[in-house]
């Protein structure tokens, strides 16, 4: 069993034109020999966004804190403290910070792709 | 692409003598046609404790709010908001709430098994 706050998980700071802002840790992945499918934790700061994308694998996410919004086939969503967002494979998505502190969501992977 | 707060999601109630206070739902899963891996979310009621089992399938834990102690081995470790724990396949695990608040917590289990 592997117990740890996700804050003492070393964070990978994304920065870029395509993020703003982000900062990820992969807190169960294949180091710990999770292998069907691996959780991140994700921190946008105010102001900051994640890459508008797609990809072949699905992401299954959960709002730990703060507001957001999720984008979603040319509209943008709320999401808080508590939802849960399902986005199947080869689906368009983008996460962004909506209010004033740190939005933290956690989003999990299959194995077999980058795990960060 | 699925948003929805796990708060809307119906509940199934458990209770005997192996679990007691404990709510359970399927947040993302099969019904979504999630085909890797299952988020449940968990709502334990001060006082209220999980079964102490072990199966063949690992969980990946995130403690969403609440306090709570997880029992590894033979001793109870405390886990908080923030706090992920990794539970490798048949491997014996219990939780319980250890404060006077909901502890809640995510728990995803590998597609294939018992979703609740």
């Amino acid at each position: 069993m592997k117990i740890q706050n996700y804050q003492d998980v070393p964070e990978l700071k994304m920065e870029s034109d395509q993020v703003k802002g982000v900062s990820g840790r992969v807190v169960i992945g294949k180091d710990d020999h999770a292998d069907n499918f691996c959780m991140r934790v994700f921190t946008v700061e105010p102001g900051g966004f994640t890459p508008r994308h797609s990809h072949e694998w699905e992401h299954e996410v959960f709002v730990h804190s703060g507001k957001g919004q999720v984008y979603q086939n040319g509209e943008w969503r709320d999401v808080v403290s508590g939802t849960a967002v399902f986005i199947p494979g080869n689906e368009e998505h983008q996460f962004m910070n909506a209010g004033a502190e740190d939005f933290v969501f956690i989003c999990l992977i299959p194995s077999g792709v980058d795990e960060i």
